[in-house]
């Protein structure tokens, strides 16, 4: 058995996962984020107790404990580099974790860990490659090859979110102009469907994002296309063809076996998914489409599993 | 020693590669395009026998034979699924060569071979993952991670060429809209720089141009921006800055120890070079700039080496 730490800026969550990645229990904590790191492993290895003492689980039973976390991570001495929202730096966690338990203990980045959770989720042997994408506040990314977590030489690479499709187009956060998550986050939708919703005050969108107080969210437009409204259709078939010009990059970079699309906007489903397909297949280089696009199976739990697996 | 073939539309060339990476000998042979792969074959073994009779060399002596060869390639059997300009479709060039020479055969793109070989001729035992691009018809690009040449799960990954900058922009050869190669090209160059001499007659860009018979090459705009001619240096600035968008994306993506820009527009060297890597240093992820960006250096003789060295 594994277990799986999923360290935020607001919580800590750990779970106990047996070797098919099931959750078999779970629990969390508050992240006390701008203590020292010191404490913030002592909360951590609390809880792992916590959840290891209400399973009637033994540490002999444990293989290895992973952590996730956002941010920068040396995977190999499993240092956080910098986490922005943990007031981390260069913070061993992996020694000081080991402390408390003798198992080995794996850190890596949480969309990294969200990825190989998904990838051990599509449980199919031929499948050795996939890109996991989600799509929230930003875009998150993680990609696996050959059965490993891939970030680069350095551990900072894999930032799909963060590759140019419109030079010289809208402002990220990263300091570029035109990224992929400018476009494709949920961020990005909910700007242009309140931009919408402005411009068509008549529009059954513009109704939806009143009726929520004046704010768009992920679902609205969704939800107005599905009625027909053509202000709503209008956003959702730009966002969607941006998507998919990513999707379609990533294909011609990698040639995955698998795309799985996670985050928030992918709780629309086939409305989200069949028109990337068929784009995808209409675009991508020499008309060879072999790319398996899915929806994340895992949710939230995804960044438990994944960190739990993070040493299998 | 080991055997390079870099298998081209017009020509077949052969190389007898040392254990460092020096071409002892090289001839080459014109290629029969438009014949069945046998009697290509054929030509490429009487070719590498040439090389070995004139260096006296013996069979025995040859680790590997490596052949590079445009298109896409299933490296894993050693056969040419399919190269347009070769009139080759599931070609085994690896198991037919293996009739004429006992030794083990590699088969692999081109481009790949190419940037196999400028992995090799960096000779730095700290890299292990480049990414080289060509920039001239198109933009080639070849992936090494972890030593290996990277093309994905299906031999065809590792397009960056193909991965779009400006969504919905230049039309590009492989159908998308506004890929890397319709902005990053030699070709691409050559058309901004037509179009400019046309909208400045009296720049020295037009004068260059007019002198070349009314059509641009890769060196004129370069030559004009050095003149001091202000609408070659508008051309150039944005030429650079779209190549240096991709490269960015090849940072935030990869991460890798080194970026190896080769193909007829490297010429321009640190006209090229300088203004990419202070873009690069500038706008990739989180700032952290760990990427050494140099020229090519082999030339046309990386395809040789990269091939001779597939099997190593």
């Amino acid at each position: 058995m594994y277990i799986g730490v999923d360290l935020g800026g607001t919580g800590i969550k750990a779970g106990l996962v047996d070797e098919k990645g099931n959750i078999l229990h779970k629990d969390s904590c508050p992240t006390r984020a701008m203590e020292d790191y010191k404490v913030i492993v002592a909360d951590m290895a609390d809880l792992i107790k916590k959840v290891l003492n209400d399973t009637d689980t033994n540490t002999s039973e444990i293989k290895t404990i992973g952590i996730g976390c956002p941010g920068s991570i040396d995977d190999k001495n499993g240092v956080v580099i910098y986490a922005n929202n943990l007031n981390l730096h260069d913070a061993p966690l992996a020694e000081e974790l080991k402390k408390y338990y003798d198992v080995p203990v794996y850190v890596s980045n949480d969309a990294n860990c969200a990825a190989l959770g998904e990838f051990f989720a599509l449980d199919d042997e031929n499948i050795t490659d996939i890109v996991a994408i989600t799509l929230g506040t930003g875009v998150g990314s993680g990609i696996i090859i050959n059965k490993k977590i891939f970030t680069g030489t350095n551990g900072i690479g894999g930032e799909l979110g963060h590759t140019v499709i419109k030079a010289n187009g809208e402002k990220c956060t990263c300091g570029r102009n035109g990224c992929w998550e400018a476009y494709a986050s949920a961020t990005a939708l909910i700007r242009e469907a309140e931009k919408a919703a402005k411009e068509n005050p008549d529009s059954y969108l513009a109704k939806l994002v009143a009726e929520n107080g004046g704010k768009a969210n992920g679902r609205i437009p969704f939800a107005a296309t599905e009625k027909g409204d053509e202000a709503g259709k209008k956003v959702i078939d730009k966002y969607i063809l941006d998507v998919a010009e990513g999707i379609v990059n990533i294909i011609n970079t990698f040639q995955p076996h698998a795309i799985v699309i996670g985050g928030g906007v992918s709780n629309a489903g086939d409305a989200l998914l069949k028109p990337i397909e068929e784009y995808s297949k209409e675009h991508c280089y020499g008309g060879i489409f072999q790319t398996k696009i899915s929806i994340a199976k895992l949710g939230n739990d995804a960044g438990i599993i994944g960190a739990a697996f993070l040493g299998k």
